[in-house]
């Protein structure tokens, strides 16, 4: 589209997908600075500079709002799964790679990483209709595939369980997010992320 | 004290305490189900069967009893790990000991737990005036000098750093806790954070 046409007139499908945009980002911004329960309906539309019945056309409720923000988030993991997923490369570089493909991805959406982890760590009442374990099958799925993989190379001892290394990696990458998102402790930064990999595989004893 | 005069009269001392630890119960409660913002103080004195009055007296206001919740579960966490410092053995049993006495303390507490980790994880607006980096801190001091001691005793490599092993504890830890916290996730079990601390000594590679 040439930028006097895109200035002229926006084409109605196009609008339709920057309203819903500027929707989502606002709803991130208000549900991280105010939580879930307390964020209005009012402030989102006022934030994002629409009226409100265009949340509930595109969205129907603040529910599905932050549904639709938590499956955003979850594409957006399961797109960095399917990299590590088929990445070439001994076992301990995929692992790390995928470190710093999640370390990447938090640090751009630190907003919305915060606000799935207020929403899955708070109250079962008003729980939105999300299933927060996608997160925790995919990775163990994709580290298993790793674990198991470097088994076969002689990478790996034969004798380890991929289940007990894919919740180290969650471990790993759990410390991470955590130091992340909470403003008063101090971060984990991407070359200590690597060298937990690898004190994973060589171990403590050395 | 005797039973029939325990029965006959409580002693105003004592009658304060059992009003305080019912209002901390009865907190903990309510903010597990509603979450902080939504919980109201109403709600709070009918559980704990006192009159609102009996809450200001006791700690001021809503905030101040998240506090107290809060300050309570730092207290009972700080005795274990003065008692992981303490305890004598090699350091991969000190650190086996330190994750069976975490997963009691988090299995006994869950309500506590969750409370502490949704606000951690909450809004910045509404967040009570407590350092949770509190607990960061006493468990990098603990595992640090469990390292520190493997080291000395020629267990742990001496190339490796005390504070990533700590961090690694720390990701061991979270995971349980993470999955132990919310509802749907499959619960990691003691044998399972054991065979983990073997895991962070002995290495993937075997």
């Amino acid at each position: 589209m040439a930028d006097t046409e895109k200035n002229a007139a926006v084409a109605p499908a196009e609008h339709d997908n920057q309203t819903r945009s500027r929707l989502l980002c606002a709803a991130v911004d208000v549900f991280d600075r105010k939580g879930y329960a307390a964020a209005s309906v009012r402030e989102i539309v006022e934030l994002a500079g629409v009226a409100k019945p265009a949340l509930y056309y595109h969205f129907g409720s603040k529910e599905a709002l932050l549904t639709a923000v938590l499956e955003e988030a979850a594409r957006a993991f399961a797109r960095k799964m399917d990299a590590a997923m088929t990445r070439k490369g001994t076992a301990r570089e995929r692992l790390s790679a995928l470190c710093t493909d999640l370390h990447d991805l938090f640090q751009e959406h630190v907003p919305v990483a915060r606000v799935a982890h207020s929403v899955f760590f708070g109250p079962l009442e008003g729980m939105p209709k999300f299933d927060f374990t996608v997160f925790d099958r995919q990775s163990e799925r994709v580290v298993r595939q790793i674990v198991e993989d470097g088994q076969a190379a002689g990478e790996i001892s034969a004798t380890a369980s991929p289940s007990d290394i894919a919740l180290m990696m969650m471990g790993i990458i759990g410390v991470f997010t955590m130091r992340q998102l909470h403003y008063g402790v101090a971060k984990v930064d991407l070359a200590t992320l690597q060298r937990l990999v690898g004190l994973l595989f060589d171990g403590a004893r050395g």
